[in-house]
């Protein structure tokens, strides 16, 4: 089984199109847990504990731990999630990208090092940086596209022949680097315009869809820009307004709270 | 003192603009190493102590460490060669890139655990992902524009205006991102022409160019397109071709006599 089917097969089992992010930011980490001999590991773990049957893929951020020195406590997050949750897709977010063998070693790290099912990749670099990962039949590729930041049109949105950046790359990757069936993009929240159309040019591919607040008004017109024919199609993620909805010792029922109000709202628009 | 002038006495006093780049590839590191606690470190600190009077800069290539679980031993390279030779700057080629607190916490990464005088930064999400890097002005941020991989183009040489992107990345960065005088690019040294493009476009801001093999006729083009007025300007970085220079008990030998053949190579096209 793929990276894409294991997907689509959660996405029907959670009835979830919500990604929780795993970005464990020390300051924002409950105090009771900073005594515990792997405190970040501690967090995350009772983060996906609280909120595995609400969400289509956990996404842990690897710069929190790189940053933290605590690659093992990443390590170990993976493996409790896939040893507990074999079903539910792991993204490494790493928007990794470089050449040759560089690149073959980024891949043993996200595949190998933390088996993860799917890493992020920038494209900048072009096809050839991206192949060693898109080799990985097994494993899913998720591309950045458009994202979700105040700068993100400075070089996405400059205009090719008529056409931003950004939609060009994702003719590219839909055409030309998506042979094994693994690929998805990153496209912000922010943009339901834009994702519409990047909709009409991929096809049902999956989309990652960070920059979700709890607002109610960019739900809606992310899901109907975004969605594909049966309802699916997007993997929305939250990371902050889902794991530092409480910083008490009730911060995990809080996250679920928040996880499952989101969640919801989501299917409130989805396709049937 | 800050990574731009770190660079220029370095430049000045190693009359070099070698970079050796610490690429430890477990395939192709002497087997009579790898018997020791730690052999990722014992090779790059044989290599750095082989080739310190050569080089201008040492640029450790973090896959490599990742792929390998070895971390620890990245974090004690680059104390060693700062504590032994603390007048070398150090790039730690990371490729990073993302948005807001992560982009903090890839900083911490790059500045604070591993104490790198500057890093590599990935610029497809825009300058506000490149501000975290930016804001650290005692360090250097190096953004890839033109980079040297046969798939380089497939993003980079994209027309906007009749100008290719790297060329548009090139001036937002020369012009916008350059506020503290700490950016550098990265231009792949099978680019001659392009080289010689963006160093109009850039002034004296130095390129940090991957890509040399010992080829004469590509050192020639690439000092001559990429150098300032004054010979300097360029970090040209050799990674196998001087690491892999051997593999017996001697390899550190071997490393260094290409080491200086480069060096010497290079020395031969520079305006004095």
């Amino acid at each position: 089984m793929n990276f894409i089917q294991k997907l689509e097969q959660s996405w029907s089992s959670s009835n979830s199109l919500l990604c929780v992010g795993l970005d464990p930011n020390w300051q924002k980490i409950p105090e009771h847990l900073k005594t515990l001999p792997e405190p970040i590991f501690e967090f995350c773990k009772a983060i996906v504990d609280a909120t595995h049957d609400l969400v289509c893929a956990f996404k842990p951020q690897i710069a929190y731990f790189a940053g933290l020195q605590a690659e093992d406590q990443l390590e170990k997050t993976l493996n409790y999630i896939r040893e507990t949750y074999p079903h539910i897709p792991i993204i490494l977010d790493a928007k990794r990208g470089d050449i040759g063998s560089t690149a073959e070693m980024y891949a043993v790290e996200a595949f190998d090092r933390y088996k993860a099912d799917a890493v992020t990749v920038n494209p900048y670099m072009g096809q050839d940086s991206a192949q060693p990962f898109l080799d990985r039949a097994d494993r899913g590729t998720i591309l950045l596209c458009r994202t979700s930041n105040s700068g993100a049109g400075d070089i996405q949105d400059l205009e090719v022949d008529g056409q931003p950046i950004y939609e060009k790359v994702a003719s590219m990757i839909s055409r030309e680097w998506n042979t094994h069936n693994n690929c998805c993009i990153v496209v912000g929240a922010t943009w339901p315009e834009q994702m519409s159309r990047l909709r009409e040019i991929t096809g049902d591919m999956p989309f990652l869809v960070p920059g979700v607040g709890a607002q109610g008004g960019d739900v809606e017109a992310l899901v109907k820009a975004g969605q594909t024919a049966n309802g699916k199609g997007l993997m929305i993620n939250s990371s902050r307004g889902v794991i530092y909805a409480g910083n008490d010792q009730n911060f995990a029922i809080a996250s679920r709270k928040v996880a499952l109000e989101t969640r919801d709202l989501i299917n409130q628009f989805r396709n049937s």
